[in-house]
Formats: structure tokens, sequence, C-alpha cells
């Protein structure tokens, strides 16, 4: 069975296809947060700790963490501003944590002082990405997201999608690092803009984890871009994405809709002992009028939740016919 | 490509792969609604109209009529009231019906006043069954919905479910009927009393279709019985036994968090064209504060919906990293 670990300095979380849905919180990134990245800029850390403990409150399980405040050389800035945005963040939660920069020197700044074992975010098919960032994946131990695209680009081709994953767990193999320890981003396209989005990505999961036998992960919001209601749209994927086998997701765990989603979609898949997460989240709920909302509720938990033991209240259900 | 044609007397559905999931409103059915049970008993049918009209309003595909009031001797009251009943239906709407009956006679006597190509339901793996039932859909051409029990009753065993639906397709074709005409229901178990339900019905639906080729359905919120907040857990299914395949279901269109769920996975599984269904029903959507809510909507449709052209307006989503 295949199991990414990750840790903080005091919580060790599985990410594996017997686990619960593993929500990677995305708030702490200011790319296209204006105000975020002139505060961040500025020292100025409030925003990124009130994120921190919101979507830890939220239910996240793990959290991102990007300092790319600018494109303007990255190189210079990203380095200590990531070090010192993931020091701020490790010393506020205990959850794992995720170092998301496309700046090797400040991925790597970062696992220095990274406690426990963090998930490098990320490494792709591109033969400098993968020259610089599997190195790192090894001397530090850590697991590593991997994006399937190179040099090309994104292809609209899921099979060549697949071989660019294949090839990085091969690659990643050569440099002694275990296929458990990469966890594959298929890369999600707009059902806007593309049609058969949802389909590929299905198809593709499933093969992820037939075939290669990995932990995926996707940004989830991705396949909503463009439309309206884009988070019934991202609802009515997380379970979609589920059943097909994706273990993760990079997601902003601050809408109850969609972590409604991922704790029923955990019941679902059997991975939320005796519906106790679901039980101790819902047993209160009282539906606003209508009976048909997705309310906020005081989360407890919707990933590595093992608290709920509760047998489940259920009988026999007799169908009406 | 598996399809099941059904049809009023001036619309035709068809159910299958390719399709928008099929709703099949399960209101009007009297079985555990007293009230209604006694309305029709006294010939006021005023709630049977309101249930009609709702369902078909709210996005229903087709309609499943019932008219089982009571359990003692059935065979003298049930037919001439489900006559009546779907004749009031029928005159009221332009969905095609589902003859919901587990007497046979009843069956029989609706066939012959149905306009269209109307769904029976249901036949099970039972000797008399099949042989009351099978004749009657070779008789009038009609689809019928096969029940993956038999004189055993309901195994907890995958597998012999599954042999029970390939026994009646096979049983069928020796009448003559082919599976196209077959619409198994795989029969759903409670998640909350046996935690591998969800996972039990994922893996029938794809061995349904890939073995089989037969669409399936199910009483869709038998998944839920006795948890708490059932709309979420039964929002959470739709999508993934969409993506497992299945082609209908028997449920309640009146629950626009469900509805919105198989709006969402219509979109994600390739069947609302250009998101045109998914576009129409919220382009106007404003989330209720803290933008949670799976609101209640004017619900154009959610099935056999084809009238939304409008080409999706997203663009390319970029991944923020």
């Amino acid at each position: 069975m295949t199991r990414t670990i990750v840790a903080s300095a005091t919580r060790e979380i599985v990410i594996g296809f017997d686990q619960p849905f593993c929500v990677i919180g995305e708030r702490i990134n200011p790319t296209g947060r204006k105000k975020l990245a002139a505060e961040m800029i500025e020292g100025n850390f409030d925003t990124v700790i009130k994120d921190a403990l919101e979507q830890v409150a939220a239910g996240a399980t793990m959290l991102d963490v990007n300092a790319g405040v600018t494109s303007v050389n990255p190189n210079e800035t990203e380095p200590g501003l990531l070090v010192k945005t993931l020091e701020i963040v490790q010393g506020m939660v205990d959850v794992p944590l995720s170092i998301d920069s496309s700046v090797t020197a400040a991925i790597e700044a970062a696992l220095k002082v990274a406690k426990g074992r963090p998930l490098i975010n990320s490494v792709t098919g591109e033969e400098e990405k993968l020259e610089a960032i599997l190195p790192l994946c090894k001397k530090y131990d850590v697991p590593v997201v991997a994006i399937s695209n190179d040099e090309t680009g994104i292809s609209m081709d899921p099979d060549v999608r697949f071989a660019v994953a294949k090839k990085i767990v091969e690659r990643a193999a050569d440099y002694g690092i275990k296929s458990h320890d990469i966890v594959v981003d298929p890369l999600v396209m707009p059902i806007g803009a593309l049609g058969s989005a949802g389909l590929q990505v299905f198809a593709l999961l499933r093969r992820l984890r037939e075939e290669l036998k990995v932990n995926t992960t996707c940004g989830l919001s991705n396949i909503s871009f463009g439309l309206p209601h884009r988070h019934g749209i991202n609802a009515g994927f997380i379970p979609m994405v589920i059943g097909a086998g994706m273990t993760s997701a990079i997601m902003n765990p601050c809408r109850p809709q969609e972590m409604e989603a991922v704790r029923a979609a955990n019941v679902l898949n059997g991975t939320d002992q005796n519906c106790g997460n679901w039980i101790m989240t819902y047993r209160d709920y009282k539906p606003a009028e209508g009976g048909a909302t997705a309310a906020a509720v005081p989360a407890p938990s919707a990933g590595g939740g093992r608290r709920g033991g509760r047998a489940a209240r259920a009988g026999a259900g007799a169908r009406a016919e």
C-alpha cells in the first residue's frame, strides 16, 4: 500500500489510498494576492498567521507555504522570505507543511529549517528541475509533488501527461527516491474551456494509482475557472476525484461547501471510520430554510481526524417501492 | 453505446453513459407517507399533482408513480388506483414515467393506459417475479428496473448481487429483451451500518457498465440512512456514483443540494455540453453569507436539458505556485 509520510515537529500524517483525503491549505501564497505580497515584503506576517490558524481550524491536513512575492529577482528575495514565513507558520500550527517555490535556493533554505518531514512543491519533468530538486529530496529525505509537464509545456494529451509522470518517477528512482515519495499532480484543466477535462483527469488518476501506484494531488479549483458558482463545481469535483483515486489536493479549506464534500467523500470512500468525523461535525446540524445549505459548521477535522470513535447510528434502510 | 429509451406522449429521453444523469423523481409514492395514502384512497389527488409539478419544475428527468396505499389486499385496490394516478400525472406533465408497483396486475393495468414508453419498476431475480414481469416488458416493449436480489434476499456480497443482475439480463434475453432495456439497481446499503457500502457500489457499478454494459439506477438516499445531515452525504454520493458509471437514480429532485451535485457532475462527466445547463442555472447565482450555500435556484433542467448552447466563458486557468 502506497504511503507518503509527512510530518511537523509533533504530528505525522499519512497520505494514502486508505487514508482520509489530505487537504493541503493553499491560502499562504502571495501569488495573485497583492495586499499579502506587500505585507510580506514589509515584514508584516499578520495575514500569514491568520491564514495559518483559520485553515487549520477549518480542517486543513497540511498547509502549503509560498513566499513568491515578486517575479523580479526572486532568487535574491525568496530564500530569506520563505524561511521566515515557514518558521512563523511552524511556530503557530502543528500540521505538516508543503514548501512551495519555483526557486531551488528557496526550497533548500526552507528544508534546512523545516521541522519534521515537509513536502516539496514541486518538481516537473523539465530536465533542469529534475536535476535541481530530486537531489534535495534525496538529501533531506522528503517527498515531492511531481507536476506532469516538461520543457514542451502542458500537453493536452493525457497519455503524454502520464508519460511525463512516469519519467519523473523513474528519474527519482535513479536517485534512490521511492515512488511512495512522489505525489503526482496530473494537471487539471478548466472544464469551461475543455469539456473533457474531468474525464481526462479521472482516467489519469486511475492509471496513476493502478499502474504507477503513486499518491496524487492537484490545484483543485482550476477545474471551475471561468464558470459561475465555482464552489458548486469544486464540491462536485472533489467526490469524483476521490472516487477516481486522488489522495490529496491543494485547495482552500475555508470554503464550507468544499470541505463538506471532502468529509462526505471520506465517509463514502470508507476512510472516515464509523462515520465518526461526519457525525461529530454534523450531529447538531440544522439545515437552513429549504434544507438546502452546506452551512458553515465548527469544523473539527476533515483530514487526518481519527478522533471520532462513536458508532454510526444507522440501521437497515428499506427501499421505498 | 447502451441507450435506454423512455418516452411520454411527447418527449423522448435517452438514459445512457454519454447522457446527462437521469433523475427519476421519487415523490409520488404513498409508502411511508400516511397523509398521501389517505388522500389517494379518498380520491384526492391534490398532493400527487403538486408533487408532479414541483418535481418537474425542480429538474426531474422522469417521474416514478407508485400507488401502494395499503399492504392489505393490494391486488384489489392497486391496479385501479395506479391507473388513475398515472393518468392524472401524464395529463399534467410531459416527462416519461416509471410504473412502480409490486403488484403485477397493477403494472399491466398501468401499461395499458400509459402513453409513450414508460419504465417498469421493477423486477428482481426471484423466479416468480421474472416470470411475471419479463413477459410484460416484451409484450409492451418497455424497459425495466432489475433489482439485484432474489429468493435468498439481498446478499451482502457484491459478487452475488452482480451474479443476480447477470441472471436477470440473461433471462430477459431468453424473452427477446435486449440488455439495453434492463436498468440494474445494484442495491445501495446505508453507509452508517456498512462502512464498505460506498466502495461496494462503486465497484459494482463499474462491473455492470464494463461487463454487462447496462444502465444503472438506485434508491439514492438509502446511502445516508441513519446519519445526521443526510443531504450532505447524498450530495457527495451523487458525483461518486456518476463517476463510477451510474446513469440514473430514484431520488428527490426538490432538494437543491442534491440537484446541484447532479448538475456539477454532469458538467464534470462531459454530459452538459459547453456547461450550458450549469451556466444557465447559476449565472446569476449569489452565494449566501459565508459563500457556503447550495441555495435554491430556479431550476431549468438537470437531466435531459439540451437547451443551453451558450459557449463556456472559461479561459486558460493558471495554477498558482
